[in-house]
Formats: structure tokens, C-alpha cells, sequence
């Protein structure tokens, strides 16, 4: 029941899978050269990786743990395993600066294997920090090391079993190193879907999904993931945690919602059972064209309050729209102006087609503009690209990077020109500040913002402070420093913000009662 | 925008508004005759109430901060706070023990009033229990009393504003003392509802609501009450915590869900910011005919798990129905054989026509039989009425208790046969055990028991007996011990078999760094 053990490796120094990287089509190259000018600037070729700073005798307790084929010390694999995928990793990366990397990479057979890792790592005061995917954009994956006797990466590759299916209650027990396209494969074979697809979805893992609270581009049909998940077995240096007696309780406070969104601080989560579905007869993508991003925005609105969501919304800005960002292909080509949003039904062809009905009649009656389905289709085959053309630009010396967040309705407006506002005062011109909204509710809704500007003399304090700047603006607007990216290292400042000094005292005493030593991914999470 | 500061006060032995006392009906006396004989029983005449054992000098402190009108020390006002109204409370009080009287009554006026109050009992180890509606059925009003200066009852009767009205994002904040009705009305006036029924509807609040987890009866229309919450306030000993930044967030763990649930353990709710709907134009109720459980619980899962519930979805057992416990006018004549079936439709007439005719396409093929609306409209006439049949019931020696459950569907049915052969077991004959599934997810469901039983020599005694079997084949099940009606003191041995000993560790950890003297609602929740 598991996918073979290994699977394509991220580049270190970009997104994805190598042989898929995306060069800018001479359009899009022409569009950046008006906008910013093109300045060639290659990663620096492959660097050395400081020594691990682990003692002999621990990598052989590591090994009798594990096995010593599953603890690896080479360069390659522990240069894989340094840093996420945000633009300052990638900058990091693309210098040289292999700093952050691991003592050692650990790979745990099971959660056994994980209980027995974080038992010696406590005696040891060895720093954890679990590794799925890779694909975190806020800094989740470089643990401090101050103090410790070495940095770990808890790899959960070889966990990747569909643990359980209850085709009657329609839930599906995965383990936590599943990537999103294994997890698909292996629920397939039983007819099922989970239908979560972020943009990481080729590279994240089960595990990280809960960890962070990811959400996906299905969200308005298949749910985020923290709505996706009825429980949870965890890992923790006090013994295990196995949470989710039912879909809903009433027996205190839910604590599946505290390890949603824990990203390895609070334990290491072995098992994840998800709601699942059938998988979707047919799909339907389309785009509807808007007068303005307010007239979109107001139609996903009504939209939500009235039960009639499709399974994938998103509107694009009018600059989004202009740049055809959900259409990467086309980038520097004619734009489809005012603003496009994409709506994607999926389902049995009675539930597809009832629901597109009622959706294009609203849709039309608030003053949309049908486009048809090509719009869509461009959009679906494009989805999971973006990153890559980051890196494209990041070649040429334009800093890309984003950021999202989310809120009420009412407060949408001042948060988009906040932030924005915030972001071109940061980085000066020229600066794009392109947004979408992707995620849903009936009270609100997330804005996911791509900045792209010159790197200049020093892109990543450039960057850094724009990104400060926007978090102030953020918390300022009252809303959230982030709707599915999680805190990592990045946000904490502003995580004290928003959940003020009581709930941070939360978090460090669920904190200091699980890992009491502090071995779980030091640094991350907790301001 | 506040409601009168009073409200109908219940019966402190009975439930309820003393004027709606529901005698038992010729047909229903001839059937509790029948099965059980007809023991007169009532209860004793009022009984003194414990002398306040508490220093006058604290009372003077407590009458600084909310001023001598609200600090209440008389006979009514603490008999009228002892414990909630689960059967083994009312058989306490219906015997005159009124051992868990509060020393006082104390009525904030505000947050302020609340956190000022928090610091004095801080100061004087005075216990705290938040009260609301008084209708906990586990235990959850009685707090313990050992090496504290004084009970105080935080009454929060005072507390009933509606704060706010977000009619774009579709929110309302409103304070915790907010009955059920007054919410409704107050909300009403913006053409608004909460959808929020529970049995406790009239009386309950809205701070209870979320302390405890609660679901109401129109949960699959309109969600349980968690579900509802995007915001809280909550005043602590620490301070207060502010929670509510977006409808959702990856902004580490959810807070929120670790404040829903807390039954004032952790602090006292001083205001909850709900999700609310346009007020329907329409309603309708009808009833439904399956010949099984079985089938008809199949029925719920497939329209759950279709994405196409009705606003009320219930189905009564075969015993159930056949007693007419969701007809209670109708209880003791003829049942309407097999399994009765409630579905309630709301919203807009062409929506809520949409769906019925969506949902009744589906239970026809299933081989459901349409009873038309007069078992909709019985039910709906007594939704609420229950618990008053419970005084009747025992006022004839007859013992009437509840309780409930939730798993996932594919254990449904080994739940429901474990918990009726336990309370079987443990009462003996002539006892009746029927059975309702009133909350569905695409997951699972509830199940809610309704026991009839002799109350014998010792009633609290057998009572307590059955429930333990009870909890302990729920927990043998898997399933959760309660699914919408708190921990209170009555579930702690089983919630802590439910959640664990790390899971236990992680809600002391919590309670002693909100609350590190441990004022707040001593005795309840923490195992």
C-alpha cells in the first residue's frame, strides 16, 4: 500500500523537480526587461556544506535506532535538507550559504522509530526538526542551534503508508511523509480523493499539510486542511498522542486543533485520518471576467453566503489580470482585462452541472462576463507552476516573492490597499504588487499577494523589509499574518501580535509540557 | 440593543419556567403505569440553603467592584445557582440537598467588572463558576470547594449586549449572558439568526454555548455552535486573550478551538463573535418513515456524504418511535411504526424547495416513506419540551435521564448496541432505552439515549451505575463521551481515557498557566 520510497528531490537551490524548470518565454522575458531591466544572476555553483557538528557516538545511537543506512551525513542529503523554498532560502541557497544545514538526516521506519529518535534526542538535547516535503515558506525548517549537540532532519520519506480506509465513513488514515501526488495515487486505487492541492502540492507532504494548516486551490469544494482532518496520531516526547474519537466533540477543548498548525513543536505527527472523498466524474474549469476586483470580490461573497460555492474560486486584480498570472503561458501577452477569476465544479455530472447552474446564474446576475472554458483549462495546466518562474526571474534579478493573508469581509478593501500600499512604499519603484483572492468563506476571505522588484544591492534585507513592512500593515488591518503558510520562523513577531501575550503564553506552556527540553524544532512557532 | 436584565428564573428543582410544567397526559400516565406503576414521588419542600460560608469582608471587596446591588447572598438567588439540571442535580434537589450552594451571587456588568473580579479571587482564593443559563447536565456548576475562601457563582446575567453587527462579513459579537431567545431577537431586528437550537434553547446562553461545545437541532443546516465561533474575548487571571484575526488561519494552533470547550476552567467568555444568516422566509417540517435504524441512519450518511442535508435531519430507533418521544403530545397513542424520520427545510423558498426536492429524491430511492408535515410540525410544536416530561416522569418515581455519544458511521451501529446493552444491563428490567441520531457529519454521527427506569431505592445510586456502564462502553466503542454536553465533573474519568495522559497533560498545562491558583471553576473538566 505504499508508493516506492524515493521520490524526485528538489533542487537545493530552486523549486522543484530540475528537469520542470521554466525558462521565460521571450514574452514574458520582454515584460520583465521593460519592467525591471534583465540582469543575469546565476546561482553560485554547488557549495561546500560545513562538517557536521554531531558527535561520532550519537550518529551510532542514531544508527542503532534506525538502522545506519537510514542515517545519512553526505553532503547531497543534507544539502537537500537545509531551509525551505521561500525567496530568502532561495537566496540563501543561491549564495552559498548552506549554514543552516543539518547534522544529520534521520529517516524513521515508523512511529516506533520516531518515539525512540525523540527519547535519544531528549537524551541528548539533540535539535528535531521534522522534514516532509520541504516546501515551507516561512522559515519552518531551520532550527536554532545554539546549545543543542546537533541538528537532526527527522525525514519522514519513508512513511508513506495509506494506514487505513473506511470507505463507509469515508475517512482515509495516511502517513505523514506521503507526498500529494502518493497520497492521490494510493486513495485512487479505493475510488477517493482527498482534494487538496495547494501550490506545493507535487512536493508537500500529509504531514506538513497538518503541521502548517495548508489549504488548497479546491478549498471552497473540498475544505481547508485542518477542516479535512479527524485525527491524529502525534509523537511526543512525553509518549504518544491519538486524538479524534469522533467527527465532533463536545469533550473539551479540541485538541486536534492545537496540533493543527504545531509544525513539529509540539510533536511529531506520525499518522494523519482524513475526510475523504469520491473521486470527481468529471471537472469543469471556466473564467468569468469582472469590471473590478471590489465586483468579483462582492460576487464571491454573495457566493459563500448563499451555500452556492464551487469547488475552486479565485479573482485576480486588475494587475494580476493584466500580467495573466493564473495563466503563466500567456505572461506578457494580451491580458484579458478587468479581472479574471477562474471557477472549477467537480463532482458527479448531476452535482457539477446543478451547481454551475446556480453559480453562473448568480454569477451573471451580479454583472460577470463569461469567458468560457479556455481560461480555465490555461489556469488548471499552469496551476502548480509559479514557483518555477520564480526562479526564472530570481535568474534574471527580479526578486519574486509572496505573501498572504486573510480576513472579514467588511475589512477585505482596507487590508488589500494596506498591504499594498505597505509593499510599493517598502521596495520603491518599479515594483508589481499583483493579488488574488483564492480562499473563501462566508465571513471572509484570504489575499494572496506576488510582489516582484529588482533584487537590487542586497535582495534579502531588500526583501526582508518590505516583508516587515507588510506584516505591520497586516496586523494593523487586524487581520491574520497568515491563512495557510504558517508561522515558522518568519511570522513570530507578528504571531505575538495577533494573539497577544496570553496566547503566546499558551503556546509556550503546551510547549514546555510536551517537550520540556526543547528538542522539537527549536526556534519555530513560538514567539 | 440589550434585552431586560431579567429573565423567567427555573425551578430550582424542576426544569424550566415553573408556568410550563407539562403534567403527564391520561395516555402517557396509562403507559408509565403499564411499564413502570406510578410511584408518587415529589419533591420535598423548600429546603434552607447552607449559611454563606464565606468572609463578610470579601463580600465588601466583591460589592466594590460591581457595586452591593449585584452581590447576592440571599436564600433564592443561591438556591437558584446550585448545580445545573442533569437528573442526578434535580434528584439532589428534589431531596432538599442543597450542599452546593454558592456563598454568592456576583453580577459583572462588564469585561471590566469580570477581569477586576478574576483578580480578587485571585487574591483571596475564591473559586469562580461562570454561570449562564444553569443548564449543564454534567456536573459542570459544582465547583469543588475544598481550601477555597468561598464558591462565588459569576453570574452573567448582566452581560447582554449585542456588541455588534457586521451585516457585509455576516458576524455578530455578543456578550455571554445572552439567552438563546434574546440572542434570536436581538439579532432578528437585523433580519439575522444564530440557527442555534439546542433542547437548552430557552434557557441556555450564549457563553455556555461556547464553553461547552454545544449543537442544536438544526446543526446540519446551520452547524454546531464551534463551528459558529470566529472570535472570542476571554478574561483570565493572566489577562485577557483576544482570539478571532479571520475566519481561518495557519497562524500556528487554533486558539479558539482550545477556548471552545473550557467550560470556565480557563476563563470567563466575556464576548463570542458568531457567524449568523439572513433570518429564513421559510420553514418546513415533515416526517418520514423507514422500516429500520439501520436504514435510515444509512439514509443521513448518504445524504451527508452527498453534500445534501437538510436543515433538521433526525431519526428515532424502532423503540423510540414507537414510544413517541419526538411527538410528545403523541406519547402513549399509536406510534407511527418503524422509524420515524424529522427533516426541516429553511432559508429562501427557492432554496429551501430546491433542496427538499434534492433530498426527497434521494430518501425516496433509498425507501423512505413521505409522512407528510404533521410529525414535522409535532416536532417542531415539541422541540423544547422534554425535560419537562423528565419532571413528570419523576414526580411518578419514574428515574428519565440522558446521554450521548458521537463516532464515526462505520461504528455506529456497534456504539449504539453497546451503550443500550450496558444500560440495559446495568437497570434491569422494565427499562426502556431509546435512541435518536440528531448531529450527522460526512464522518459519522451522534447518537442520543433517552433512559426510563424505576427509580428504585436509591435513584442517584442506580442512576450513577448506569451511567458509568454507559461511559465505559463508549469508551470500549472508541467513541467520544459526549458530543455536544461538556465534560463537566461527570465525564473527567472518561475523558481522560479518551484523550489520553498526554492529552490530559497539555489541559493542565493550559489551566495552570491561565489560571495557575486554579479559581476558575475548580473541580470540572481536568481529569
Amino acid at each position: 500500500m505504499a508508493p516506492e520510497k524515493t521520490a524526485v528531490e528538489m533542487h537545493p537551490q530552486r523549486w522543484g523537480d530540475p528537469a520542470a524548470a521554466t525558462p521565460l518565454n521571450d514574452a514574458a522575458r520582454g515584460l520583465v526587461e521593460l519592467a525591471f531591466g534583465l540582469h543575469e544572476h546565476p546561482p553560485v555553483a554547488s557549495s561546500p556544506v560545513p562538517a557536521p557538528a554531531i558527535d561520532p557516538t550519537l550518529l551510532d545511537a542514531l544508527r542503532e535506532v534506525v538502522g545506519a543506512e537510514h542515517v545519512l551525513t553526505d553532503d547531497d542529503t543534507r544539502r537537500l535538507r537545509t531551509r525551505g523554498k521561500s525567496t530568502p532560502d532561495l537566496l540563501r541557497a543561491r549564495a552559498g550559504d548552506l549554514s543552516d544545514a543539518p547534522d544529520a538526516v534521520v529517516r524513521p521506519g515508523g512511529p516506533d522509530d520516531v518515539a525512540a529518535l525523540l527519547a535519544l534526542a531528549v537524551e541528548h538535547h539533540l535539535a528535531v526538526v521534522p522534514f516532509g516535503g520541504g516546501t515551507s515558506v516561512t522559515g519552518g525548517l531551520a532550527a536554532r542551534r545554539d546549545g543543542y549537540a546537533g541538528v537532526v532532519s527527522l525525514d519522514l520519506v519513508r512513511m508513506k503508508r495509506l494506514v487505513a480506509v473506511d470507505p463507509v465513513s469515508m475517512t482515509a488514515t495516511l502517513e505523514p511523509g506521503l507526498r500529494g501526488p502518493e497520497a492521490e495515487a494510493l486513495l485512487a486505487e479505493h475510488g477517493m480523493t482527498l482534494g487538496h492541492y495547494p501550490q506545493s502540492f507535487e512536493f508537500a507532504s500529509i504531514g506538513g499539510f497538518a503541521a502548517t494548516r495548508s489549504s488548497g486551490q479546491s478549498s471552497a469544494g473540498y475544505g481547508r486542511f485542518d477542516s479535512l482532518v479527524v485525527g491524529l496520531t502525534v509523537a511526543t516526547p512525553q509518549g504518544p498522542l491519538v486524538l479524534g474519537s469522533a467527527p465532533a466533540s463536545a469533550a473539551g477543548p479540541d485538541l486536534r486543533q492545537l496540533v493543527l498548525g504545531s509544525e513539529g513543536a509540539f510533536g511529531v505527527i506520525t499518522s494523519v485520518t482524513v475526510r475523504v472523498r469520491h473521486l470527481p466524474e468529471v471537472t469543469a474549469y471556466e473564467g468569468w471576467r469582472w469590471r473590478s476586483f471590489a465586483e468579483g470580490s462582492a460576487a464571491m461573497r454573495t457566493l459563500a453566503q448563499s451555500g452556492l460555492l464551487p469547488t475552486v474560486i479565485r479573482l485576480s486584480d486588475e494587475t494580476e489580470t493584466a500580467i495573466n498570472l493564473a495563466r503563466p503561458d500567456e505572461i506578457g501577452g494580451a491580458g484579458a482585462g478587468g479581472c479574471l477569476m477562474i471557477v472549477g465544479y467537480e463532482g458527479t455530472p448531476e452535482a457539477a452541472s446543478a451547481r454551475q447552474a446556480a453559480v453562473t446564474a448568480v454569477l451573471t446576475r451580479l454583472g460577470g462576463e463569461w469567458l468560457g472554458e479556455e481560461p480555465g483549462r490555461a489556469w488548471a495546466h499552469g496551476r502548480f507552476g509559479a514557483p518555477y518562474l520564480r526562479d526564472s526571474m530570481l535568474d534574471v534579478g527580479v526578486l519574486v516573492e509572496t505573501l498572504e493573508t486573510a480576513t472579514f469581509w467588511s475589512n477585505a478593501e482596507r487590508l488589500y490597499a494596506g498591504v499594498k500600499a505597505a509593499l510599493e512604499a517598502a521596495l520603491g519603484e518599479p515594483t508589481m504588487v499583483l493579488c488574488h483572492v483564492s480562499h473563501v468563506y462566508e465571513t471572509g476571505c484570504s489575499l494572496y499577494f506576488t510582489v516582484a522588484t529588482p533584487e537590487g544591492e542586497d535582495p534579502l534585507g531588500r526583501w526582508q523589509a518590505a516583508k516587515a513592512a507588510a506584516s505591520d500593515a497586516i496586523v494593523a488591518a487586524g487581520a491574520t499574518i497568515t491563512h495557510h503558510h504558517a508561522v515558522g520562523t518568519d511570522h513570530k513577531p507578528w504571531l505575538a501580535a495577533e494573539i497577544g501575550p496570553v496566547g503566546v503564553g499558551i503556546l509556550r506552556a503546551v510547549k514546555a509540557e510536551l517537550d520540556p527540553t526543547g528538542i522539537l524544532n527549536p526556534g519555530v512557532l513560538i514567539p
